[in-house]
């Protein structure tokens, strides 16, 4: 399957990759191996060994170099082969290393050109780091789906209406007509603003005593390869938008295969900024939320799609569809152009 | 794989699809969705939103319309859109609707063009609806194994005498010609009459002190798709045919895939009709054989075969054979004659 | 799969083919059946019946035929059908036989053409037969990986140091070069001669007290298919080699499939020949490690290289390499030979 290439992916949450025993994951189908080294600098190797081709997420780290369990090869963080216990280290003995970055409690991979890498290009996530460990949950989840069902999933949310009736959604999304945004720094925004309308049912215990009605505030900023920040918020309607608290989150999306995605996400607010309480309970809302409604559903989507390219499919386009859309068609152009230049 | 499509399959038993939460089902390769409508009618439809592809099984029945549960589009059991909560309803967002009848206790489906599909074509197995609930067991295995190879099961009756030697078979299908007959309304015919016979070890209890001899009749009738009739039954040997109870039977086959098969099989009989735990004690019986024995030699045979077209392997081909071939070269010239026609 | 013909794969143990009962296994992606006939003696048969493709593994064995359980037909030890229960029969109802020795407690199939099945081909392992059962130990894994994935294990032995450092691996090996040598006879030969080293742990226990320094030898020798002879002692650094005992092993592949392979191995000795805790100690030990430690790495190189061809990696080849590479290369030549003259 064809990805874009020279841009970040997020690869873990950054205490997914402990101060020693290495991490194993497959990112756009390559097999890479991450592990730190003794300043807890986090390095990325191509997780098979060029000689016999033994995972090297079997092996382990000596010298700061990941050692492969076979017959002993040891790599450095940047691929080079730096032991070769039968004979001379030459560099046909490297591995292919990728660049990583460690920014807002993330680790980030580039799988392209490694001369392109400047960490400067990681989306400015820094609502993430800032936030007080009180303030910030987050969760993970493998899935099954292409990485793009899940983008999709998050740019159209009318669908809370429909699959969350009970959590998130309470129809005003579906009632309220989307914005649709391109900028010039690569993001494309969607928005809602629902005015007078029901609160969501999660948020009714939050509310005042006897507001029933909100105006109320959704936005959600996608960039490439699948980084989107969500704001949401409401307000007894009428009041203004500064009295309310916003929930601000990330919803990260990295191909493991053609089918399967790295779904990461995360929450803060500014608001009860020191409430543990109310922070693990959102943290276990979300978690059962997503595991047990959108990824069974996108799951369902991918196996009715199965090897087929989405658009030979023809799906029907409703007017909720044009932000992922254009998320899509972003996408194309983008891995257009990059296999153009190749 | 390529199927006869205008023809009606059995889908299931009609009390598999019950009155509310539908019905789920892959037949000849496509994922179907049955529901009810208020009136109890049964629909069928692909279970695949035109939009993004979730499955409509997965979503929930509104004024007679499926409801797709991912953003709250609604298709009446003709496959048309009737609401669209994000937009106009046009006609690009139709589904695709399958006739469905309902008879003989049954389902069927029609996955060919749906202006040829009438309801008179269905095989007549008016016994089936008209034996009293005491006197009618069924049960439904889903078996691997190309439904061809389950339909050879059933054609090729000297089977028992090997594979069920301690219920069905005792030799004297072996030992006995079969009579082939291809008839003008599309039946495959075939039939055992042995004389002066042991019976099968099932019957022996059944028969009168000291008769160890039998007179017997087996009866089998074949039509297209994979429908059959079977009957069956003994006298003590010489008595006249009429003194016998016949046991009747439909062993009918449908394709889930190219290598797995949905088996339906219902019994009745006409004597003792009121003799529930006779009904529960065959019903057990069949279920049993069925399973443990029928299916896993199918599934095995499957194995052997893999993907490969059965005729490519040339198979020895047996006096026993007689009948199957026949009912392949019959499939195969109906499915040549709609491919043609197309 | 391209495999060598014309040569003898160990396909079992003696002792895994019963009297009675026969044993279904996957032999370069054919299955067989085999089975003893009433004077214990060895057949192979396809594992296929001619007639609708049953597994005759699935059957029984009367009068020294397999007799289909589907409809009866029996076939003799050469394949010859012997019994049609439904008409003549015929040279068309045979079945594949593959030639069957039993030699050195295991059973061998020649997948090629009968008519160069000699057993004097059949690599001499005379100390397997001659060893008392209280010295003569065996194991068998079906294991993940392409079977040269298991050879290149054996004929790089330096792995030990890494793989199994606490107890077969001490350095020794990697620190020795090995010696390799191509015999006339077909035999490819490693041997490493480590000179006043550390033993490895395994040996420790078992070494005068104070002695802590050792001199040692493992030879290897290698026949094509996959058949491959160990022999291993060590004495104290300046012994004589005779006062050091010999383990005499053997680690024989057999192809399963493309991805999967039949790994047989067995442990005898030349000294503490009546010590029967010594020998159930070194089996429980082989079998331990071996599917710990050697399958899974292998089992986790397959599925690094998948479906590729090992070549098309290009990996990097090492000093100690010199003995799996010329195998493999040797291998590739019988094998295209054997495709030409075809
Ligand atoms: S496979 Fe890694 S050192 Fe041999
Ligand atoms: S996928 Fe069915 S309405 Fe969107
Ligand atoms: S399949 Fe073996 S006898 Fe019919």
């Amino acid at each position: 399957m064809t990805y874009l290439r020279n841009c970040w992916y997020m690869a873990g949450w950054s205490d997914d990759l402990p101060a020693t025993g290495g991490l194993a994951r497959t990112l756009l189908d390559e097999p890479v191996y991450f592990y730190r080294d003794e300043a807890g600098v986090a390095h990325a190797l191509f997780d098979r060994c060029p000689h016999r081709f033994a995972p090297l997420s079997k092996g382990w780290v000596e010298d700061g170099a990941a050692v492969c369990a076979y017959h002993g090869l040891a790599f450095n963080g940047e691929g080079r082969c730096v032991r070769n216990p039968h004979g001379p280290v030459t560099r046909a003995l490297d591995v292919r290393a990728y660049p990583v970055a460690e920014a807002y409690r993330a680790l980030w991979i580039w799988p392209g050109d490694p001369a392109l890498a400047d960490p400067a290009l990681i989306r400015d996530l820094d609502f993430l780091a800032a936030a007080p460990d009180t303030a910030f949950n987050k969760g993970y989840i493998r899935g099954t789906g292409h990485y793009q069902l899940f983008v999709d999933n998050i740019l159209d949310l009318s669908h809370t209406d429909f699959l969350h009736p009970d959590t998130l959604g309470g129809g005003s999304i579906t009632r309220t007509p989307g914005e649709v945004e391109e900028r010039p720094d690569g993001i494309i925004a969607m928005s809602w603003r629902p005015m007078n309308e029901v609160p969501i049912p999660l948020a009714l215990g939050r509310l005042p005593p006897g507001v029933d009605r909100v105006d109320s505030w959704t936005e959600v900023e996608w960039s490439a390869p699948g980084v989107i920040k969500l704001v949401a918020g409401a307000v007894p309607t009428g009041a203004p938008r500064e009295q309310g608290g916003n929930s601000i989150n990330v919803h990260i999306f990295t191909p493991e295969t053609a089918s399967t995605s790295h779904y990461f996400f995360a929450s803060t607010r500014d608001f009860r900024l020191d409430d543990a309480a109310l922070n693990e309970e959102t943290r276990r809302t979300r978690q059962h939320i997503f595991e047990t409604e959108d990824e069974p559903m996108i799951a369902a989507q991918q196996e009715r799609i199965g090897d087929a390219d989405f658009w030979s499919l023809r799906p029907a386009l409703l007017k909720i569809d044009k932000g992922a859309v254009l998320v899509r068609r972003r996408m194309d152009a983008l891995i257009a152009a990059e296999t153009e230049a190749a």
